[in-house]
């Protein structure tokens, strides 16, 4: 840090980590690099490329060594969703005795789905001294953490069944492209079935496992597309009756040979009655209702922001929101 | 610990107590002494005094030396409300090398209310490498931790305002007493209302503030019965209309000379629509419901029994549910 100021390094200044720009800055974290490979936002001013309406005094390269010169304190790392692909992006983070929060989404539990590229990191992390978090908003708070705080009150836990419905309709464009919106069913099926719609869920299902100490037989999932029934405009998309508005994805963790964990996913545009919801079977049972849902673009860049706090204070290695002390905002200045 | 048996002492059994041995004996954890000052339970075997169906092969005594000698891992403390009553009790505990979880209320978050005792505590707990942990549903999750888990998703925190409407008629006994039931107004007013009710709102608001990193310029409390519209019968109370039904307490946390904190508790006999409800006014606004809200007597001894895990592993310290690893229900065995 310089002085009490965090310091931090942009990794991939897409539309997810132009937020966590916006949200870092305006919480008082100094950008002291920033990294991106299009070769459009390259030589750019972070502030410009994250839209906002100052400059940051911060170019943007495509050279991580350049970028991570300063020893920043943390690395915000918003590339992609595959673990196996983003192992030198960290590591190169990792090697610069960086803290990291990735909004990767394979790393938010990747210790059932990657053992050993979980270990390697992990190794990696503790001989630098670096923490390495993975979250945001799903994977990492709303279908693993949120539920697991809410058995904290239960006596016993049976099952964890969580429902959540965004309308993509209201969320970034990207977003609906991926879900497959405006598509016929039948390209819907080839092009956004085959691709598995959201990345997350088997890795929300083992986290919350883990989080109960529960072993998994094993991890079923589904996605199937969601079908308008009347037409839809968004300003990205334009839905037909009969069309594929969205996506709607299950996945389900077996334990001791029973469905104990299931995650429910639709994202889709036009969504009737938004919402997240946790239903725990036990002693109590409860149902628990976030009105109109976490919004997705709004929380994940929070989530991680407010995660700095307690990666910078942890010991190092690769952490889960689940092993950090209880999550929640921090003011920073 | 006995092999992988958590062992441990209950520190008082009455009504918490009991179900607090209920629940950690289902789960496995074994029990080498108890302590209670009644002379009708000093002597007779924990399980018949905590009322469950077997005898736990473990005899109350009203000697703490005695009941601690076995070096339990975890003394389980349901006493009282008040720390500087309580000093002693703890103290013990802590100096026989065990960790404790209490229920005394004022111990959930101590910092700001009762500065001195808890640095001592702190202090202690350090010597003899424990760890000193206040919970239980409230305070120590529904008004405190749950609220400032669900700001995890914020990018910024304007206010938090919780309500927590119990129906006591569903609760033990000895709370429909403490919440004045069936008393006439009043004699609620000579009381209750000067006994302060429900012990722990300051201490919430005061957790709350502190997880959110906020500084407290005040902190503001009222008491009102809530008084019956018709006549309600509970196994406990008998309540004309007219009569208090229970309590109503407002406390409100000050901020920047703003109220920034307002937790709303009712608790009485006949309560409607019994529930927990937050609302976060920031970006995004929130409103999350527990439909029938927590009940306290189910949940506060899975509050306590859920958090033995953390406090096994957690440094030295007085600790608190904040500071702590996410929240959960854990399988012990």
């Amino acid at each position: 840090m310089t002085g009490d100021t965090i310091t931090a390094v942009q990794y991939g200044i897409g539309p997810i980590g132009q937020r966590v720009v916006e949200v870092a800055a305006e919480r008082g974290i100094e950008f002291v690099g920033a990294i991106d490979i299009d070769p459009e936002k390259v030589g750019e001013d972070l502030g410009t490329v994250a839209d906002l309406s100052e400059s940051l005094g911060v170019t943007v390269t495509d050279d991580p060594d350049e970028a991570l010169g300063p020893d920043p304190d943390v690395v915000f790392h918003t590339t992609i969703s595959a673990i196996d692909s983003i192992g030198r992006q960290v590591e190169a983070a990792v090697a610069a005795g960086a803290d990291v929060v990735s909004t990767t989404e394979e790393l938010a539990y990747p210790w059932y789905h990657h053992p050993d590229a979980a270990a390697d990191l992990d190794e990696l992390a503790n001989e630098h001294g670096a923490t390495v978090l993975g979250t945001g908003i799903n994977p990492g708070f709303a279908m693993d953490t949120f539920p697991a705080v809410l058995t904290a009150p239960c006596q016993t836990v049976d099952s964890v069944a969580v429902t959540r419905v965004q309308d993509a309709g209201v969320r970034r464009g990207p977003l609906q492209a991926k879900v497959g919106a405006g598509l016929s069913v039948e390209r819907w099926e080839r092009e956004i079935a085959t691709k598995a719609g959201h990345v997350g869920l088997p890795e929300s299902i083992a986290m919350l496992a883990g989080a109960l100490g529960w072993e998994l037989d094993d991890i079923e999932a589904s996605i199937e597309p969601v079908v308008a029934e009347t037409p839809v405009e968004t300003g990205h998309a334009s839905v037909a009756s009969g069309e594929a508005a969205g996506i709607h994805q299950v996945g389900t963790g077996i334990v001791g040979g029973e469905p104990a964990i299931e995650l429910d996913l639709r994202m889709y545009v036009g969504a009737e009655s938004p919402r997240d919801r946790v239903r725990i079977s036990g002693t109590p049972d409860l149902e628990v209702t976030v009105d109109g849902g976490f919004h997705g673009d709004v929380t994940t860049p929070a989530v991680v922001v407010n995660a700095v706090p307690r990666v910078l204070e942890a010991e190092a290695g690769l952490a889960t929101m689940i092993d950090l002390p209880t999550p929640r905002y921090t003011h920073l200045r």
